[in-house]
């Protein structure tokens, strides 16, 4: 059995080192983005392929910055499939998150967020989320009972703020943008020593190690794929399957890391806006967004910093970041849904709807390996399940039938 | 690599041999059930726990009745997730089906029904479903890029039939229970020459064999339970569970079959009645049911042989057949939700209720290994989701934030 490894975070403002034991989520000295580092030579060979009696996100328990077992809490997330979908482009494949515990790919920075939350000892856990992160994350509390408090924004369809409810997690719904959730959970974090959960680096550390896990298992299924697409609100899942192909590039097991491709949407889209201008900063979105992909609209207010470190880590994959429509990503829920039966939501479509936009432009070439990553279900989103129109109603009767099928 | 094992079809009642290639899913002499039988010694050990490469229903292709893996269509569905859950008691596992692709077990039925519908030459496929059943098949004609005509009855929720509309099936809403549905798809597959792949024996002999596969990866992770609980309508996955066990018994694998328990709501239970009354037949149910289990709801009027198939596998199982209430169910929602973060609908949490209720009746016993499978999402659960109040809306102020937490 391979041994633990040691780890501890480094600021990537300032570069200190800081003790994980400290409880700092972010720099105590710069506020800084604090990252996990391990020992050198952690990751190999054994640790990523040989593991076939262990399964999803804790198959990768080594390279995970939780140091004692007993701290787990999980509801077996990870081990998502990886489907090859020939209708939608030959060489293309979803990395279906949609499999999840919970419906969406959150369960993988949650599990490894509220593990270690438990391990530095918090009672009280917070986050800030569009509906699917909280709705994640109070599932989790309910197992490792933990009281969990969520603010998302007031405009959160009741489809998601209902999950989050039956998980019993205390929620409020806070007038403004997601930004405004965003910062009043920092706040009342600090005031009242709750842990923060809310998925971004530079609220938590820890969590995008868990988003690390989904890189290894496209490396598992598929070695290195060309392109890899990613819905990005401020960007912590790019960020994090970044460090993971980064982490298998320098053990010496792949060559090259992916090109990333960051989507966002075009109603929302500050990382987009700073990656076409040049800028080295993201900059908050300005207005208040209106887009059915509601899950990855992030104006980054007060915290643009998140979208400048996912920038820079689509940069150094020599990727694109790009965005779409609501057209374009509702046209990708139904090619999903109808030529592979997978029920995407919006936001999740989006990765499908950009490679449509990138493969006509020329940036996707014909033969490239492309891994669309799905992020979460359409079973919450309630602008697709309204589209639909009510079912005949009709007689047992086969006359009956038979028409209506016309 | 293990050879593809014969399989032919031989009626329950009559005794007939028929051929899988005459296309027939009844028996073409007395109408009756069709079972697949395998050539002898079909099941060993090297088959079962040897493919640590493969996972899912189709890591046992080879105790499955498709021919040919070209004809095989999936969306990844089985290997899930055996959840050990001390908050619900000592020794309870849950067997988390939620966790398939469309939200619920059905998904293992359907890949095998769907494939062989496939080799069989189908261009149409037809189901009778209160809601699950056809949300999955709907999904697996879409990537088949098959037909796929539905009847649901006219009181099924709006959050399970657009589901099925998402993937593109043609729906009618019939009037009556969900046996003018049942009655009726088998009336027009006979007349329009549409696969039917309702999933029950009666109606197909193919789908159940999907369905043992939950027994298989039970025995996997767990060897022997003592019992398992199972939410029946007409009760094809119990049949199917017992099928798997007596398959690895039969190979020396395990010394006897777990006591398999059916669960039914008190509001509609022809089954549990019979098993009560010492019957050896069940009896269609009478009236129109009303119950929060609305999936599991199912009269067996015009088809009640496949509820006597079922009892007799309970029987022979040395199992138990009970009922439990609206409010027993309701109440095992919570307890899976707020103790062990799982979203299950009311049927599918009825394994819950029956246990609580055998456990203080002394069914159960202390130290008993239990696994109750829990069959669908409650994301689907317009009964469940109607329970919860609207969240509070406030400012983005901590002092507001905090008050709400009381």
């Amino acid at each position: 059995m391979s041994q633990k490894i040691a780890i501890n975070l480094m600021c990537t403002s300032c570069g200190s080192e800081i003790l994980p034991e400290s409880g700092n989520y972010s720099c105590p000295k710069c506020k800084g983005i604090l990252q996990v580092r391990y020992s050198r030579g952690a990751i190999n060979k054994e640790l990523i392929s040989s593991h076939s009696s262990r399964s999803g996100v804790w198959k990768y328990f080594e390279m995970l910055p939780v140091e004692s077992r007993e701290n787990i809490v999980s509801l077996e997330e990870g081990n998502t499939p990886l489907i090859r979908t020939e209708s939608l482009g030959a060489g293309y494949y979803v990395k279906d998150e949609t499999r999840n515990p919970t419906g969406s790919f959150k369960d993988r920075p949650n599990t490894v967020g509220i593990s270690k939350a438990i391990e530095l000892g918090a009672k009280t856990i917070a986050i800030a989320s569009s509906g699917n992160a909280a709705g994640s994350l109070s599932a989790y509390a309910a197992k490792a009972k933990l009281q969990c408090i969520v603010c998302v924004p007031e405009d959160t369809p009741d489809s998601k703020l209902k999950q989050i409810m039956v998980f019993g997690a205390k929620v409020a719904k806070v007038k403004g943008t997601y930004s405004d959730s965003f910062n009043l959970i920092r706040e009342s974090c600090k005031r009242y020593g709750w842990h923060n959960l809310t998925s971004v680096c530079t609220a938590n550390p820890y969590q995008v190690e868990g988003d690390k896990t989904a890189a290894y298992e496209i490396y598992e299924r598929l070695n290195n794929p060309d392109w890899v697409l990613i819905p990005l609100g401020a960007g912590p899942l790019l960020v994090g399957i970044y460090r993971g192909f980064l982490e298998l590039q320098e053990a010496g097991l792949i060559e090259k890391i992916p090109r990333l491709i960051g989507v966002q949407a075009e109603e929302c889209a500050p990382i987009v806006r700073a990656f076409k201008n040049g800028d080295r900063n993201v900059l908050p979105w300005e207005g208040k967004p209106h887009t059915v992909a509601h899950s990855i609209a992030d104006p980054l207010t007060g915290y643009s910093e998140d979208g400048t470190l996912t920038l820079e880590k689509i940069r150094e994959s020599n990727g694109v970041a790009e965005s779409v429509n609501d057209e374009e990503m509702m046209e990708a829920v139904w090619q999903l849904a109808r030529g592979e039966g997978i029920f995407a939501e919006p936001a999740a479509a989006s990765t499908l709807a950009a490679a449509n936009k990138l493969k006509k432009n020329g940036i996707i070439s014909n033969g490239d390996k492309v891994v669309m990553v799905v992020t979460g279900t359409g079973l919450k989103s309630q602008v697709v399940l309204d589209q639909l129109r009510p079912a005949p109603a009709i007689d047992p009767d086969p006359d009956q039938l038979v028409k209506i099928m016309k």
